[in-house]
């Protein structure tokens, strides 16, 4: 039997690998702030309101920050916090030499400008990589900051040793903050400053009218979806090999119980294709690892630069 | 007979359009100038060494900013200036306050980083649209100085009534000032600042094999080619009545004398094509136009912001 023959994906254990990664993490961290002879990273979360979603991740984030030797601090706000206040906050933290890393949980109250408090936060502190001057650089290919979820594609992408040099990938969805930059990595050339992934990229969104989103994902060698539509990839639209990406995030009720799902048909997909992330346990752990790597990036920058 | 059975494509005339364009520009900046009793726009370019191109390029800049009744000068450099003089001279340009459109004409000699230089411009008076923020900006959907081949590519379809919503458009080429800032905008969401063109778009680059790229073009409403690839869109590629946009710009020899030519098979793919645009003559003035309108944007942002 060759392994054409193989009726099941191989499964993207983003757990497993993020598991590896932060061990690795936290053995350089450790190295780093012997050699130096310096504090370790910190990291501090801003946290307003009271949603369970973003009191989840903010949770997972501080583990994650634990686990691998970075300080972390949580700021609790409450929903009656105007944007100045907040934009106070923000300053004092860029100001605060203990801080390494700020992350401005999403999303804010409506009365609060999302793009004026992540433009607020110092580029070099931004380990969530929202501020316009990051987006900019990431978009020239420069080395900077850059969003955790779009590092966190691009690193279990490498790990399976997926092939993009010339590939063709479909990102759906063109969120500023997950879609657009993984379509920025994916295209990105490999004769710049950042690792050039070098694949040809269709960039999907809600008006793709379907048939159109078949077409372009039937070739595609690595789909990689992140619409909150659920069932969204179904097999039918698969290469049969390709690597599915799963990125949605959705919580939905089944006999009473919440459970989180993604855009992908799981059960269906894994039948064809080559690779595929579960959710949970896919996507998910890698994009909290991926901000550590980015806050231990953050720390290291800001000791150089001092 | 019906339009179905036409033998050749629409020509956009980017040359009539500009001509329009300026027109309108014309009035409106007279009518600015008068309601507020001020100084018309002025632009400075920066022109360092002699490569004909650019001399020409800027050549065309200066006299459309004439037509336009745009203030214009022209900074001619050596090409021995240190990058140290030339930021000197951009920062002198940006606290100058009878300029408001600052353009250094690219490419700039090897040893100084064009990148710097770039973002050494004040953003506000960053007519051609490559400071990082103001990419950046582009990349969220922010109203902002965007680079100007773009807006010519974007207008020229607007008054050609070409629908992008819901569309295939292939992009060839990534270029940080041309093929990226073209996708961005076709791909923008129409609920954010800019106009949103909301098509689908696949970024096709040197490393897309030349079968896929068929593969997508075929199935593409919108075809933009700004690669510098002489005959790089074949009519075999073309999906009748597409529409085909070229942005290259190559110099070729023919018996002796230098030709200015495109990406396109101009000759066979218009016979398949709904629209084309032609090479000279097609999005090379509309370009300069827009870099007329940015030039006054900046004018009337900077004399708000007093």
């Amino acid at each position: 039997m060759t392994s054409d023959c193989k009726k099941s994906a191989e499964l993207i254990d983003g757990k497993k690998i993020a598991g590896d990664m932060r061990k690795v993490l936290k053995r350089e961290i450790e190295e780093w702030v012997q050699n130096n002879n310096t504090r370790p990273p910190s990291l501090v979360a801003v946290l307003v309101g009271e949603d369970p979603a973003s009191q989840k991740y903010v949770h997972f984030k501080m583990n994650a920050a634990k686990e691998v030797g970075i300080t972390s601090k949580t700021i609790n706000l409450n929903t009656s916090i105007t944007e100045e206040e907040l934009l106070d906050i923000v300053n004092k933290l860029n100001q605060d030499e203990t801080v390494d890393g700020i992350l401005v949980q999403l999303p804010l109250p409506e009365h609060v400008s999302e793009r004026k408090i992540c433009n607020a936060v110092d580029p070099q502190k931004d380990v969530d990589g929202f501020h316009l001057n990051n987006i900019g650089k990431l978009c020239v290919n420069k080395d900077t900051l850059i969003p955790c979820t779009a590092l966190a594609v691009v690193e279990l992408i490498k790990r399976s040793k997926i092939e993009t040099f010339g590939k063709n990938v479909v990102v759906c969805g063109r969120s500023k903050n997950v879609g657009l930059p993984i379509a920025m990595l994916l295209h990105s050339d490999y004769r710049e400053e950042l690792p050039g992934m070098e694949a040809t990229v269709t960039i999907c969104h809600r008006n793709t009218p379907r048939e159109e989103l078949i077409y372009f994902a039937k070739r595609a060698d690595i789909i990689i979806s992140a619409t909150g539509v659920v069932n969204l990839i179904t097999p039918d639209m698969v290469k049969p090999g390709a690597c599915v990406i799963d990125v949605g995030i959705t919580r939905i009720k089944v006999d009473g119980k919440t459970r989180v799902v993604g855009d992908v048909d799981f059960e269906g997909v894994s039948k064809i294709a080559g690779h595929i992330t579960p959710v949970p346990g896919g996507v998910g752990p890698m994009t909290v690892t991926m901000l550590m790597k980015n806050t231990f990036q953050a720390a290291q920058c800001l000791k150089a630069s001092t």
